[in-house]
């Protein structure tokens, strides 16, 4: 393998990326604290950590959005986004289906939502509209009754009202100013005022990540562990170096542990790429933060798009840009990846905000695993079996013959105590 | 509520059913020595604890199953089964699709599967072929290319040969004599002769499935949580007293903490269930097992069997047996279950061997939110998503106002740098 790519896959996927044993301990105190004093621990943290010593609920009821003042265009930025992610999640409902696996014995598998999830809405910079639209979506096409949505106040103390307008719009039920390990605490445990969830959804700083593996260690089911955003970028000599050069600067501009990878055959490509991206990072606001995360760019020539799409499944970066030519003959090579960018004019930006796809998506190498987030995340398989004497009688043999094998003589009579009746026992 | 009915929920549903604080410190222990000596570490806790000395390896391509002696009848068995699961397992592999959410902007969905996957054999009294059937059979179906097979020695120090057979029939690639915690251990961490695997399935004891929880809180992906067996059964005054009996006796025989629970409308049903149980108790091999279960046995009289399923549907079982007059109408109700067992003539001990769905579900309440074992389990999602010229132009206003609103400006400089070159810019 390449040196400089080997010890970019090697730092980057260290054994555990997620797990940090002070961080657990500090998160594990504060999780028993809430278990033991519910609403007051919440408002003692909330103090703490976001200065903020209001009432937590929102009454989604009697909110109107007409008011919240959410410029026209934005809404109908939302509307649209909203729109298309509809579209494609929809495509993702299960059907189910009925099969007889022998005569007389017929399966049937279903899915059914579950009933209550919560969903953690980060803070920060900037209020994350796109992340609602990502987690409540699915959500409400999944069925879900409930949909509780976390999130952490602003600097006004407040929820910031494109978050509000877009939860209401996608038909989040329940909405509290709460952030950090507190807000994942209470959906967890649940206290007096907020009732635990039975499942935890959405991406959050490395103190809300250890709280939802806290949580999940004890039997509450998450949606799955994020670490640092990444991208791969697989580029040859067709590849405009100044698309490139977007592209890198659209995954640093995340946060300063974001992670770029641009995999190339053409050397040249580099210098190219790099001078764009110094130009480009002048004009851009957040050029404090991108100066931080390009200590995690690398860049690596590569003798063919063969190798590249080798060492990019090993590596299994959360986002994959194949800019290159045939693109569709390396895409279909690719198996561990979240989601991937086709082409020269499929920048990641369009996946995070508007085609359709959802953008939480697994990091950290853990795309090898574990998939884009989709409607069935929000739901649950459900199996179901009938049979006919006839059908029993099919069976019989086979389950007594396992059973005995197995040594469990009582699932044996269970078979037989039905057939030694006659058929028309009841 | 039924104030029985109250009890047993509370009981068997206790917030953190799965964690055990000092059952985890003794794991977090031995995985820290596996981590750091490796193979050293597994023979020393293999030695320990089985009482094993010898090599774990087993060579599968050498393996002549032929000659490992399994009756003709058990073989028929196996095979039987091994089709019915397959038949109903084919059905869940997902097709994927592909939509133009709006004119240029193409989303595709594919499922890709985890190349290399772990499964947990516990060993124990009886050989566990069911098992092995029920988790190699959807990871051959999802496409794993390697399938890893764990299991502790038997008491004659090797593993048991019906266990060996139906592990090669079903595909297993690697197979090692090895159990417990350090199973998991080695499958999760890797050591000099065993490889890491991407995802570990399977049952276990509460030190295998701590151990798992362990691996789970790292960032290595499991199965599910596995807690104590469960049946509920809704019965009224049409079921057959012995049918029942015969049923509860099924689940209590598996270990001493299984959880049995019978809702029925018919008060007289009960004494009848009570003196067939009794009965059949005598003539079974594990009686001393099922005596220790009775203590988790519980029989509550509702009003409706409406009633009935409002229940079932809190208390989420992993097995549901439902046996009433127009079974179908009270079936359709049910949204959390795991397997659910439709009229007289279908046991439980069906779907534990061969009706085709597969017998790994979720425990303690965890129906709430996970569903039975399937074929995407071992399978992950991967998005794709392409853009014309035309398809960017289209959705480059919604991106654009979105990401400033987010603060991220670099987001839209990649939409609006591949907008302002000329279309044949390449």
């Amino acid at each position: 393998m390449h040196p400089s790519l080997t010890e970019f896959i090697t730092t980057t996927r260290a054994s555990n990326p997620l797990f940090n044993g002070d961080l657990y301990a500090m998160v594990s105190e504060i999780m028993e604290d809430i278990s033991r004093r519910g609403d007051a621990a919440l408002r003692h943290y909330s103090k703490i950590f976001d200065g903020f010593d209001g009432s937590f609920a929102i009454d989604v009821s009697t909110l109107d959005v007409s008011f919240l003042g959410v410029t026209a265009s934005l809404v109908d930025a939302i509307l649209k986004a909203k729109e298309n992610i509809e579209k494609f999640h929809r495509e993702q409902l299960p059907a189910g289906f009925s099969i007889e696996t022998q005569s007389g014995v017929l399966c049937v598998e279903r899915f059914t939502p579950i009933e209550r999830v919560g969903i953690y809405v980060p803070g920060g910079t900037a209020p994350l509209i796109s992340t609602v639209l990502m987690l409540a979506i699915p959500a409400k096409i999944a069925g879900c009754k409930e949909i509780v949505m976390v999130t952490p106040p602003s600097k006004q103390n407040q929820i910031n009202p494109a978050v509000l307008y877009a939860a209401v719009l996608c038909g989040v039920t329940e909405i509290y100013c709460l952030g950090g390990v507190q807000a994942i605490g209470a959906l967890s445990l649940g206290t007096e005022s907020i009732r635990k969830v039975d499942k935890i959804f959405g991406p959050g700083n490395a103190y809300v990540t250890m709280a939802k593996q806290w949580a999940s260690a004890r039997g509450i089911a998450i949606d799955l562990p994020a670490g640092p955003s990444e991208v791969a970028i697989i580029a040859d000599n067709t590849a405009c170096p100044e698309f490139l050069a977007a592209d890198l600067l659209s995954q640093a501009e995340h946060s300063v542990d974001a992670q770029t990878l641009l995999l190339t055959t053409d050397e040249a490509l580099i210098e190219k790429v790099r001078n764009a991206l110094y130009q480009f990072m002048q004009t851009l606001k957040r050029r404090q933060i991108i100066q931080k995360a390009l200590s995690n760019m690398t860049f690596v020539v590569l003798d063919s798009l063969e190798d590249c799409i080798t060492y990019v499944n090993y590596y299994a970066p959360e986002h994959l840009i194949i800019n290159c030519r045939n693109v569709w003959d390396y895409a279909d090579k690719v198996v561990n990846a979240g989601s991937i960018f086709i082409g020269e004019f499929t920048p990641e930006s369009v996946g995070d905000y508007a085609s359709g796809t959802n953008h939480t998506l697994p990091t950290s190498g853990m795309a090898r695993t574990y998939g884009a987030l989709g409607v069935t995340d929000f739901m649950k398989r459900v199996q179901i079996q009938s049979l006919s004497y006839t059908g029993l009688l099919n069976i019989a043999e086979t389950v007594s013959c396992l059973a005995e094998a197995e040594g469990l003589d009582a699932h044996k009579l269970a078979v037989e105590v039905r057939l030694s009746k006659p058929q028309n026992n009841s």
